[in-house]
């Protein structure tokens, strides 16, 4: 490359670019590690995205409307910020750029959602950023449809790379955008052939343009060191009406000895090629230094947003009063007063009408009362609208002839919806949730456990969560999957035993402002437990007494969802010979577990015989089976102890022996 | 759709086609599950295969050279049990079709490996089979060149439908294809536009042909009702060099009143439908019956190649005594004489050396000695080669002009090489490895759980195990990653304490014959402490006494993998003041608890109190920590309570609390 006729032919240009580059050599040399490559190759594209597309104001870095930036490929994080620094985000002090990948800098090694301001999405994992940016796309021809365009019209802009397009889930993503012509979202291919182990020959030589125009996507091709090219290109995808994807060609570790190279890739921290690279730059001055002028430029770009958001928010006070709370509370997450009333009144219509329907059908009763009062719900399915049970009336269908509908038939495709809902949640404004069966989780889990690291209070619901589906077999039959949840912080994991429950799961997944929640739904049919309506949300606690002894108290049985039929019908049995049994419901171990110890220690008294019963494996169980259970207490699990088999659902349940009858031999033989 | 005309076309193909279809339409009738329109559909691309172009013996099911079938839309699994009755597989009985999806039966709701003989691969989960094919292909490419032609020559067929190419492994699987081009590989997409949801165009427009093309792909479009179309098609696909896809436009749910709509696709079971649909098809006599005529012809399809399996056999006979006994060995999984002395002379050579290395590198050191003696070996890593330490220096790296390595760069890949690390498994004759950090365990779920599922012994190198990867961050650290897999049921999870442990996993995850295992590897230098060389394998038992109380002993400490080093520092500090303390590594739990009680007594016995600790959330823990202490027993854990942090890794043990001083002051605590 010559880098002597680049900085000829763009002196400015090249010296705000190189300020991105030689912040990260510096920064990747003082933490003696990191990805020096990525944000050196595209330091020229993202210098034109935000100096002359990008809508942001560095002063307000949540305002609204502005455009998102997305870096999915994250190892490159010394780009974003850097120009986070360059651009006068107050929190990215060059000291945060000195202390990179350090305990407590909010520079963490791959950008960290929550740690900085101007961080969208938390990226590193491939593939995740380019799949969130459907999602942010997504809620924006939503919220501009709904709310108009005088407040929601921006685009959202995503630096991809190699490693994003070979993960599986940008196939699902660019397959989502391209059939919902998401013309807002534009990627930038960062097109540098050089992946860890060699070059992308090693493993691949899939022609990614073809790739883009097979979907529908608007694809261009250009220099990605020359800003003139960039800036054409941007203004080119802008105005078309499909997704676009710019492919970049550029240089790895541009200008180094190790350009072009996998060595490019990584942490480069030789003094002599930092400073010979450097010398390339024509770039004087020590460690982390910028010029004054060049850093005036970047406060230029980064304050040029100022005006456009002053007029936004003039534009906001025009609107009626009430459009001006509501659009503040959705983006606030804040539920409708009118959710709890609404949520009382059907508790309490169940416990009357004590009807039989299975959980994934108690769900669909709660979400045709909870979407008409609360527009921010966008749902969707996994192509399983009929079995999740996840689209209501009143919803409407996301298309391109109807962006405020907001249902989307995601397709085949669990990873790249549950990365669109982390993207939705992530643009404000919207409330996510959608549906696969429970076992298909395993297809989520990339991106729902950024759910959870992030804290994006998205809602999965996941039907089918047990056995209890019955003739599709082992293969759709979740075992472990509960345990693989539970296991992961920062998740609450509901499993209701009946359409109360299930209302009372919902209204705390909606209320949840920082942590995601799994509705786990069963198949099959389940009688109303609650009988008895209670204005609390006893779910909010985790587990609770739902049946007491009767004769003195011998027994505690604890079980969720679906078992907790089985668990009142042991009690039966049991109470029939004078052996007093507690039934305790436990549909969130999460929360219960977050409860004071009084709590649980009023709910699990130390004492009688514990059992638990669980059509999935006991791991995990021990905790509450074996935790405070005083010197005399015994404990047996009930459930699952390998994968499942296809026949009906009853018969699986005799067969596995989680039956009524073995609860109860298991409480005796502990007796 | 004019069925007539098709009748009339080609007669007898027909009737072979509408057996398929009947005993469909019988089956889920009889069921009252299933899926009827795929294998409806796709009946006349089956029985030209089967007739024309697979090369099988239905009486010697698992000839190593027959062309492997695989069912991607396993949702169709009635298209196989079909095929495998009317061809004459001996356990595919009329009653077993007859008893569809019910206890016990070999005809699950979906194909279930192990279950009947024909059945390649499990599938159901989309996306899978076509990813599994693609393993099958690699290691017949492999098989091929190392034994040569007369021994290995055979084709993979895959059916695929439009949710498998939805999901995005599908595309990491048809990149590793096109880039190797697996020319033997052919896939007949199952082109009928309908899902569950609907038409594919809810929720997708891509052109697949263009996609398939993409990536390197021969791609076909045909009629899939025309039986000579289907011919000259496949015909072409098996002499092209690339890998073939075979676009077969069908029409779902053929002939009946649900024909081409998402109905279709489902179960089928209405009398009317059942009645109308085979009186179009011309079809007469009661449920299940095939004219003896029509089953005459299938059963001669089914013994076509007997000739061929013979000449194969005669074939194996001229080959070498040497070489006739390494094809049985390879195939039949079974580890080298040599194996256990090799393993046994490494651990001296360790135990003696007490080398201070990281436990991947000491994966790489045991896979030095074993891949020179294992030449079924096949090794590769989803392009973190110099991170996972998963190619040694005689393996040869497998491409398009090096048939016989052993060595695949998977690229950017979880998914699809694990699916693919199956297929490999399911082919027989290779034992398959593939590494990436633990942390994407996430996104290679999928086939994760099929590998236990279906019990294929490969092996998953899962390397930066902990916070101990450092600086790369919470989205780069598993937390609960080893509780996940530890879930899985039918999966063992190794976290080896050091160089020796490593061996001996290594040893104990080849030998392995129906157990997939996981290697749990740190990224931060580990001590030596077993550094009393034992010929026994202790990981084999799971776990075992490392270091025995010296005074009386108070306390147990448990731990695996970089934490037995804490463990051990933290009995030093305990041993120092008197207490007297053991630590037992727990290389395995899923071994540990598959021993007798009594041993099991032996290593933790009543008594002590019992802290664990571990760089990982403690759920699962409580069973060795709370399980059979005796009354007085105590525990605690010392791990995570969350997600990890960027920084040092030797910062971030401090910053957790993961110390031999808070180790120390916990078994106080309890005392």
């Amino acid at each position: 490359m010559d880098i002597a006729a680049l900085r000829k032919a763009h002196p400015e240009h090249w010296m705000r670019a190189a300020a991105i580059r030689t912040l990260t050599l510096d920064a990747v040399a003082a933490a003696n590690s990191g990805h020096s490559g990525m944000p050196m190759g595209m330091a020229d594209v993202a210098t034109v995205l935000f100096e002359k597309h990008m809508k942001f104001d560095a002063s307000a870095p949540n305002w609204p409307d502005r455009d998102r930036f997305i870096l999915s490929a994250g190892h490159g994080s010394m780009l974003i910020y850097s120009l986070l620094h360059l651009t006068g985000y107050a929190d990215m002090t060059l000291e945060q750029i000195k202390n990179f990948r350090q305990k407590g800098a909010i520079t963490a090694g791959h950008p960290e959602y929550g740690h900085a301001t101007g961080i969208e999405t938390t990226t590193g994992p491939l593939g995740q950023g380019i799949a969130n940016s459907v999602g942010f796309a997504m809620a924006e021809e939503n919220q501009r449809a709904r709310f108009g365009k005088k407040l929601v019209d921006h685009y959202t802009y995503c630096i991809a790379g190699d490693g994003c397009l070979m993960e599986g889930v940008s196939q699902e993503a660019i397959g989502i955008a391209g059939r919902h012509e998401l013309g807002r979202l534009i990627v930038l291919w960062d097109n540098n052939n050089i992946t860890i182990d060699g070059t992308v020959e090693l493993s691949d030589r899939t022609d990614q343009i073809q790739r883009f125009k097979a979907s529908g996507w608007h694809v261009q091709e250009i220099d990605g060191h020359d800003p003139e090219q960039i800036d054409a290109a941007i203004e080119k995808a802008k105005k078309t009406k499909k997704p676009s994807m710019i492919a970049c060609k550029t240089h790895i570790a541009l200008g180094s000895s190790a350009q072009d190279t996998s060595k490019g890739h990584g942490a480069l921290t030789s003094d002599d090629l930092i400073r010979d690279t450097k010398a390339a730059y024509g770039w004087s001055g020590g460690p982390f230094e910028i010029p004054a002028d060049v850093k005036s430029q970047w406060e230029a770009i980064g304050s040029r947003g100022a005006a456009d958001r002053q007029a936004w928010e003039g534009r906001m006070q025009e609107v009626s009063g009430s459009k001006q709370k509501e659009f503040a509370r959705c983006y606030a997450g804040d539920v409708p007063n009118k959710l709890s009333s609404t949520i009382k009144a059907l508790k309490k219509q169940i416990s009357e009408g004590k009807p039989k329907v299975a959980t994934r059908k108690a769900s669909e009763m709660a979400l045709e009362v909870i979407n008409p009062i609360m527009q921010e719900t966008f749902g969707g399915s996994a192509d399983l609208t009929g079995s999740n049970n996840t689209l209501t009336g009143d919803m409407g269908v996301f298309d391109t002839d109807n962006r405020k509908g907001r249902y989307m038939y995601y397709g085949i495709r669990e990873h790249g919806m549950a990365a669109a809902m982390n993207g939705m949640a992530l643009h404000g404004g919207t409330k996510a949730y959608g549906g696969t069966f429970m076992c298909f989780t395993d297809y989520a889990r990339g991106a729902m456990r950024l759910s959870a690291l992030m804290g994006v209070p998205v809602t999965y619901v996941m039907t089918h969560d047990s056995i209890g589906l019955g003739e599709d077999g082992p293969t759709h039959q979740p075992v472990e999957h509960l345990a693989m949840l539970r296991a992961t912080p920062n998740t609450n994991v509901f499993r209701p035993a009946d359409a109360v429950e299930t209302a009372e799961a919902w209204e705390l997944a909606l209320s949840s402002k920082s942590t995601p929640s799994v509705m786990a739904l069963s198949r099959q049919n389940l009688p109303t437990v609650r009988t008895d309506h209670k204005l609390k949300n006893l779910t909010a606690q985790g587990a609770y007494v739902l049946a007491e002894a009767e004769s003195k108290r011998q027994a505690i049985i604890m079980a969720t969802g679906s078992e907790v039929e089985i668990a009142l019908a042991a009690r039966e049995l049991l109470e029939a010979e004078g052996i007093g049994t507690r039934v305790v419901s436990m549909p969130c171990h999460e929360l219960f577990a977050a409860q004071d110890e009084s709590y649980r220690r009023k709910v699990l008294p130390a004492g009688p015989v514990r059992v638990a019963v669980e059509a999935a494996v006991g791991f995990g169980w021990d905790r509450w089976l074996l935790g405070e259970r005083g010197k005399n207490g015994k404990a047996a699990f009930v459930g699952m102890e390998g994968f499942g088999a296809s026949a009906p659902a009853d018969e699986l349940y005799e067969h596995f022996g989680i039956t009524a009858q073995n609860v109860a031999d298991k409480v005796k033989g502990l007796l």
